[in-house]
């Protein structure tokens, strides 16, 4: 049985008596190791050790947790061979280019960029008015950030190492880290590289915590408890409300990143203009990762023009040829089938795929279906249903004035793209329609699909609810994501050896930005 | 009957068979005016209408909202005699020097310092990286701003006037305001004057509905309607956390300041230097409209000497001298009485004060009570019960150490202040509390009272819950008090005229300041 994280150490589960394996997706064989689902015990310990590590974070400095996060990537990369195959093997996720070469020097990359935030500080938004002499900045939270990891990005999401860890780290708060149950392999070698990294650190070793699996209402006790700082939680949307609720409830912040379907307008310029390159993008997109992106085009919205229906016979030989991809999970074939299903019983039209598939992985046929935009209409909670594989949704509306009632019968999603002639014939739908897309999506895209999410500071990877929980924030893209995990500190009538060194008159790295007196500037006071 | 506000101009309430007066504090006698209790047909129009507003707005520039709300708080100055006339009868808060030359030009001022930050536009934090071309900023809802405003400011946080209504306009977004009932006569004005600013502005006349009060279920209707944006509401705790229930459920945030003690540590060397001087500034702050700040410090903590209770002699002498000042309304002093005897009832020692007063207005004695550091760590969420006047409840602990843990069993603040020695004889026992009560507050003060607020950029009147729903966000400070009612907007690969002005190449002010490629700058790209 394996080990659990906790009080800087690695220890049995208290009190346990269940556990769960894992299974290997591309060979459908169970894989070595027995996991415990952990009990309140286990919990509260984990509390009870992070809180400890935020008393001792007070006396420790940005720069010493960015020499954390340094180490912790370095330490990451002598054991990244180990977490390319232990994450393959439970995931099922290519080795190459996607796991070695992408989402490993990805997730490296993003720890950095933390690190180097960290460091730098300017992420705190300092506000100093020096008249009043009343000064402000973000800083961390008090309490320990709980982190939720999906089971689609091993590495660059995940609650150990992934983007919500480093966020909430960098802003100075310990992590209690609950691993995905689809990758405890993989979480366990990076909470192991944590806690190295932690040992040569100046922070405590209690930083970090990690836990295998909770049972339902330990979630919920967890994400509620009074010592908790915040929540962040990427997964199934059923999973994320129950959270949700209980974290709004005790009036703790959660930041959710559940569902999109992420429509993909495809206006009829374009779809003149360049039908064979389109369909070849968004092959390529919906099929990315055999489709379990959270930016995954699962919905295409056109108008009904014989064009059109070329552009879908063009995606549909794509699908059709196009090998399926391993899924993540034994449950992925059947969830897949259960929303294809629900969809044709409400009655949509299958173009290719909608089948099980009968192979030595756990897949689903790759599947194109469509509806009319009077059927979408009619019923646009079912058809804005996630798949969560190689599917996607065509709509055909009756014209340009149709799309854009479609456009304002969409939930929040975290990405809404637009595919329009190049030279401006579709300026006049663009314009209806856009502004009604732009409220109800994170990231508005032009000509791109939407599954490449560079991590750079400008990056939204959120959206209205119920693509998240809030559509004020980000979960990618420093140093914007570390806010999540922060709380706005005032400081009044202080002098400056009893404010922190972000607000004192000297700027504490000679690099923060400050916005003092109404301008933003390098320079001290 | 009074008209309400709903699609630019002044109608009947719709279906409704209710209405509500207003009582005079000062001299107990009723106001003329009936004013309506809304239907949900009301509240539904004003959604309707609000929503058309969004949609015409889509087309309104920046500077045209900074327009109106300059044109507004000329248009306020031109009532500014009838608005304290209708305040001071409404609220009974003093004209002067409260209503006419404080609460008033602040106001004024907040509106005019919003309508600057919407011409600046720096508040929207722009952030462009052009190696990606990739580029985000904080814009508008897509959808209206419900207001809920408070009893105790019927200028600076009126529900249509004061500093949530400002900061959801400059933002970009209409408001549904719900008047305080306590002063619907002093909201209609305000609305009045908002009609006419709107006439002569470029924004659309359906950009402010005005209600005077809903049905408990038609509040939360209002604030879960998946039209709306977001809510802000300053209130009770009781309908503040029914009213989150409900939104947070819907996936729309809200924010909320409920109640806040606002603990006062006087530590030892402070009690020694200047007990006098501390004594007035406490008795001043804690009197400042008759208690009834959100920022009044209803609690102070000392270690338990003589000196101490020297000081608490000093306190006791000037409230029993003091007139009680006039009450909000008719409730009030019920609802202060039946805190006290909450107090009372598990163990309080009463100092001074404590009965009902018998008076031409509404009032009740101002109040001392005490507890042990001990009684206070046995029931401390009896003793955080915040009583709304003119009331203090002073803890003495054994010692410092367990002032550090009572310190640790508060609850979230809106401000946490210490008084400490002038020549740092308070040093060690600030440095261990100090950091306890960081993280519990929104705003830390030192050797100051907590009641006065600035409208800075670094002011933060916020704080963890249950003073607010959320502890990074600030209901006080433009522009900050403004990204409340945002939603953070990505661009990925748009060309620049498909862009906001605010991503362009060019800086649309000249002032603007945007975070490019990792730099603050008022720069053209």
């Amino acid at each position: 049985m394996q080990q659990i994280l906790i009080d800087g150490r690695w220890m049995d589960s208290q009190l346990s008596d269940q556990f769960f394996g894992t299974i290997n997706p591309t060979t459908k064989s169970v894989l070595p190791g027995e996991y415990p689902v952990s009990t309140i015990e286990d919990v509260d310990a984990a509390i009870t050790s992070a809180i400890e590590a935020v008393e001792m974070m007070r006396s420790v400095k940005p720069e010493h947790i960015a020499d954390f996060l340094y180490g912790f990537s370095d330490e990451i990369m002598v054991v990244s061979e180990a977490l390319v195959e232990m994450a393959h093997s439970e995931t099922g996720l290519p080795v190459d280019p996607r796991l070695r070469s992408v989402e490993l020097p990805r997730t490296i990359n993003q720890i950095q960029q933390a690190g180097d935030a960290c460091r730098e500080r300017s992420w705190s938004l300092a506000t100093i008015d020096t008249q009043s002499n009343i000064r402000s900045r973000y800083a961390s939270l008090g309490g320990p950030v709980v982190v939720f990891g999906p089971n689609n990005f091993p590495f660059a999401f995940n609650s150990a190492a992934g983007g919500d860890f480093v966020a909430a780290i960098a802003a100075g708060n310990p992590v209690i880290a609950k691993a995905n149950t689809g990758h405890p392999g993989t979480t366990k070698i990076f909470a192991e590289a944590a806690l190295r990294a932690l040992e040569a650190s100046k922070l405590p070793r209690q930083m970090v915590q990690m836990l295998y699996r909770l049972p339902q209402e330990l979630g919920l006790y967890l994400v509620s408890h009074s010592h908790v700082g915040a929540t962040g939680f990427t997964g199934s949307r059923s999973a994320g409300l129950r959270l949700k609720d209980a974290a709004d409830r005790a009036g703790k912040p959660i930041y959710l990143e559940m569902s999109s379907i992420n429509p993909v307008f495809v206006l009829p310029g374009a779809v003149k203009e360049r039908a064979d390159i389109i369909a070849q993008e968004y092959f390529d997109s919906c099929s990315l990762g055999a489709g379990q992106f959270c930016t995954k085009p699962g919905l295409v919205l056109m108008v009904d023009t014989q064009e059109a229906r070329d552009l879908v016979l063009k995606m549909s030989e794509l699908f059709r040829s196009g090998i399926p991809g391993t899924l993540l999970s034994e449950k992925g074939p059947g969830e897949i089938k259960e929303t294809i299903d629900e969809y044709i019983t409400n009655g949509a039209n299958m173009i290719v795929g909608g089948h099980l598939d009968d192979a030595p992985y756990f897949c689903h046929a790759n599947t194109l279906l469509s509806v009319s935009g009077t059927q979408f209409l009619e019923k646009p909670d079912i058809f804005q249903t996630e798949a969560f594989g190689t599917v996607g949704l065509l709509v055909f509306a009756e014209d340009a004035a149709q799309l854009a009632i479609i456009a304002a019968s969409l939930e929040g999603n975290l990405t809404g793209t637009f595919y329009t002639h190049t030279n401006g014939q579709d300026d006049d739908i663009y314009e209806d329609i856009a502004p009604i897309v732009r409220t109800k999506v994170g990231r508005l895209l032009n000509n791109k699909m939407p599954t490449g999410v560079a991590v750079v500071p400008s990056m939204n990877h959120g959206g209205p609810f119920p693509a998240t929980g809030h559509p004020g924030f980000t979960a990618i893209g420093l140093p914007a994501s570390m806010r999540r995990f922060a709380a706005l500190h005032c400081y009044d009538n202080l002098v400056n050896t009893r404010l922190p060194e972000e607000l004192r008159d000297s700027n504490p790295t000679g690099e923060m930005w400050r916005f003092v007196d109404g301008r933003w500037s390098q320079d001290d006071i």
